[in-house]
């Protein structure tokens, strides 16, 4: 049986524009279907997120995931913490929203940031923008020497490596939107006084930009999706099947690690006993 | 109209022994009317939350709520971040699960640790464990100078003063148990292999100084409930009574910023005839 990982996984060059927005791969249902089965998922997530989460705090294991969310504004990283990353324990969750780096963070290599946010054994980490930026709006905007650029693709890799070699496992999802998404998304910001706040003007900026952003995105596809951390391409043009399909691939990646609840490092019988006279 | 957090706060003297765990102040249903509504009140949470944290995210507010919890072990301050912190958006919370100091954290005054880790505006901090361990496990084992302990109820208050005067809201929940309730969930535990996790034999050490860790919590309950930073004593003997009781109060805190959706800083229309050109 073929996982949903292996479906949206993508190697070699990429022409993203060739890649249909609101395909559903790998679902047959309807929206209302997708809808229902979030719960059920939800619920499965939870019991795996624990046993990874209870290893964690019994120090029995070196396994900790990573969710990396890339993608243009209003491609739903968002949207898809809230209904993901929502469904878990949000005791076991490490969220990192990365901005533009501060000065501190300036002072230091680009992945410097990042290290310092990889989840702990044990728990489920999610970044919002990533290390891809420093290859993206770093690549579209000139904002390091070219020939600097052209090195950090290797260097991601060789990060990713290590992370992976260490028992953490990476799930690199990005939201795959059209300009028409994302013009009817804004429009949308724009007509709702409730929706103001996540608009910003230069979002436009940005959008102008589409093409160039189109392309550092299949650079980096085609570079940094390797076999120890593949990237996947999520349509996200349907918010119904993008929630879908990034909680059936953390379902996937957690069942996968395999564990099992950690042994009793104490004599049970011994504290049984105990117990009883107190 | 009476709310839940002034039911549930104490000021003065108190004598825990005397509030029983199994008590359900304010609500007169059943555990399944409890249960049925804890979604419901996700919603409207989830909605609060959401105001909050457009209003940070705008800059527009200093606003930011801080639920602290406390209890004895498992009084259900994990089952409480589960049930009733899971039901936001993780986006707009974070969680500290203080532990014994590491040596760095030692090395500076109690409190250091804890104000790195207060919200920032527009999120919802949750602290399991917090300031409070330095005057219980603190005070019962003797962990400082006595003089020194004596001194850190003022400090807390003066740090707690500091908090709510800068736009936070704090919400100080005891989860109060028996120890009847704590020997049934400790045998649970021994019976149950997918819980050994949770057990460790120095909770039967603590177990031992029940009486002490109460007197602990009584002088703390009486010093530290300000009119600016109030304790509420959650009977958390019914579960289900806890997480509706958190997530109520949490609601009325949240509803009582009476914010309002952050105003565009932006011509919209101009936006709009922009968009539409792209």
């Amino acid at each position: 049986m073929t996982d949903l990982r292996s479906t949206l996984a993508t190697t070699g060059p990429i022409d993203l524009a060739a890649h249909p927005s609101d395909a559903t791969p790998g679902f047959t249902g309807t929206k209302r279907d997708a809808k229902r089965l979030l719960p059920e998922i939800g619920a499965r997530l939870m019991d795996l997120q624990e046993l990874l989460f209870a290893n964690g705090r019994a120090g029995t294991t070196d396994r900790k995931v990573l969710l990396l969310l890339q993608g243009m504004d209003t491609s739903g990283k968002g949207g898809t913490l809230r209904h993901v990353a929502g469904l878990v324990d949000p005791q076991g969750l490490a969220i990192t929203a990365f901005k533009a780096p501060t000065d501190e963070e300036r002072e230091h290599d680009f992945l410097w940031r990042i290290g310092r946010r990889l989840p702990e054994p044990g728990m489920i980490g999610v970044f919002d923008r990533s290390q891809y930026e420093d290859v993206l709006i770093g690549r579209v905007r000139e904002l390091a020497p070219a020939d600097e650029i052209e090195q950090r693709y290797e260097q991601i890799n060789a990060f990713e490596r290590e992370f992976t070699g260490g028992g953490g496992v990476l799930l690199k999802c990005f939201l795959h939107i059209s300009p028409d998404d994302q013009r009817e998304r804004l429009a949308e910001r724009l007509e709702d006084p409730t929706k103001f706040w996540k608009y910003n003007p230069a979002d436009l900026d940005e959008r102008s930009l589409w093409p160039q952003y189109q392309q550092a995105y299949e650079i980096v596809l085609e570079r940094c999706s390797t076999e120890y951390a593949p990237w996947h391409v999520v349509p996200a043009g349907r918010k119904w099947y993008r929630n879908w399909a990034i909680a059936t691939m953390l379902g996937e990646t957690l069942a996968e690690l395999g564990l099992d609840w950690p042994a009793a490092d104490f004599d049970v019988e011994e504290q049984k006993r105990r117990l009883a006279t107190m």
